[in-house]
């Protein structure tokens, strides 16, 4: 994973691969949907697909001072990016055919998907996160925001190069539920309760309170009511 | 403040403690109100009063190998961004109602005011990265740069995230009086005249110049004379 | 160069030192160029001649846990960028003018240039990016990665900072080149011939695949058919 001797516990170190492999390749899906959307040729689908899955990663391990990163030298994680890119690239051609053959399937479908994975992923890596950030001996506060960054800054990488403003920013409830997520595992820990069934349960919490949310359209309060969507103005002076 | 240990005196530590946190609220402040003006919602308003608080000093801390990052270590400076980021928000609605039945109180003021906070925390933070660079034994031309870097990071990041040109390109005079005061830090510090007075007179020299310049609208020379405001045209060819 | 010990030879060393000092000026002068054509004041031209002549190395040094970087510490890059942004400031204004008075030297010529540049700054700097990677120790995957990231990295923050979609994910074979080019340094190493002669001879090979690939407009495959130039609507839902 790194240069860091981790003081977990084997199961921890076996979990936190697990869950780094699925959050990767989740992330590397969305990241790389977004990219054949734009109509971005194989290989930005592949750097697409490489900074959602692994940029979080890379901002947390910088965070904490592991270098060099896991998203440059572990090339597990790195193959799961690009798998993802991969089945992306080559199986949107087929779907989108088929959408237009029978317009019954909507383009709603693939929007949604992306939304669960990423709701996914947020899960993983915010709990991921903050078990490395503690294995590592970082305090709780630290912790729990590498938790927090791990899990939105794929995301918000992603959104940056295609010039999006990032859904971080603009959409239903998305840090919360990664906080929360990472100051359970914090909380675990501190209560001496941390096992590899509390850090799932975690995940499965941040990605269910996501769900609902998107589900819900909820969103976090706002300083005044705004009409429709966010529109970006030109800022008034 | 971090894992490295400093050198300087205790005077000259505790000055950059107060610094910083002075920074930290003030570049908060206007990465705050840049997310209401814009209708983000409190946790987008939080993210952003983080971001422009707390991204100059996290650039600063990565650039010196500081890990983790006062940024996301530090209680005092999260606290501090966190509390401009809520005192925004609580107050923003209250602001545009009663603007709105006074009109004669005008919208500019929201802006004026961004813009001295704006000023304050740049002269505070080119002084205080510089101080910190030199007391982690960074060599002149590191320490006047990464002075410069803690200066325009976290106005440049929060202008990144919502899709605005960074005002360090496309405004009044910025990096100059940024890495001038970082430089004057450096040169005191080379003629063993660096003192807590030197370094509180040069981050308000870097405020008087950059308000100066605010308000009589100075630019730096341009390579062909452009009429009104830039457009950013798509990129001719 | 840095704090880390190096342990390749001092030809290798001096090698490097050359191609970085090229490749950072070539790809000052692009991002100088990118300023002055946006109009951007003196400062903001420097501030993107450093963005784009030293981003990459930044981000190098930053994934190989060197700090403070090259591209904050090193006195003769960082006058080599600000000289490319000051060479272009003070011709620009002569050479549009002489364009005005001359239309049939066309515009075209600058954006060629800039091309031109941009290819061999991609190719030096993916074969230094590898090198340096490999010299303080780094796998085949982290010196591959490394240097395609130290290729784009600085074009990729100079087309971010005006708010244009990198030119990485929009255009012509771009990543493809610079991976490979590091890919071959890794495997030269591998294989025990790595050689200033081999060296050069990767860079120069990534600066005609490139110059190739913008002379004949090829793209790497895409998943749909899109017409025309990429327009990056609006993400459908």
């Amino acid at each position: 994973m790194g240069p860091v001797e981790l003081t977990d516990s084997g199961t921890l170190a076996t979990l936190r691969l697990v869950l780094d492999l699925v959050g990767v390749f989740v992330f590397a899906l969305s990241g790389a949907l977004l990219a054949v959307r734009r109509g971005l040729d194989l290989f930005g689908v592949l750097v697409l697909a490489w900074v959602a899955g692994l940029g979080g990663g890379t901002l947390r391990d910088l965070l904490l001072g592991r270098t060099p990163p896991a998203g440059v030298s572990d090339g597990r994680l790195v193959t799961a990016a690009l798998l993802a890119g991969l089945l992306v690239f080559g199986l949107y051609g087929a779907y989108r055919d088929l959408a237009r053959r029978h317009p019954d399937v909507r383009w709603g479908r693939a929007s949604y998907a992306v939304r669960v994975l990423d709701a996914v992923g947020l899960g993983v890596f915010a709990v991921n996160g903050a078990l490395l950030a503690l294995a590592v001996g970082a305090g709780p506060l630290t912790a729990t925001i590498v938790g927090g960054v791990t899990a939105i800054g794929g995301g918000l990488l992603r959104d940056l190069l295609v010039g999006q403003v990032p859904e971080v920013l603009r959409r239903e409830l998305y840090a919360v539920p990664a906080l929360t997520g990472a100051g359970l595992v914090v909380l675990a820990d501190h209560l001496g309760v941390l096992s590899s069934a509390v850090a799932v349960g975690c995940a499965g919490l941040v990605t269910v309170v996501r769900l609902v949310a998107v589900g819900l359209d909820l969103n976090a309060p706002r300083a005044l009511r705004t009409e429709g969507p966010i529109r970006w103005p030109r800022r008034e002076e």
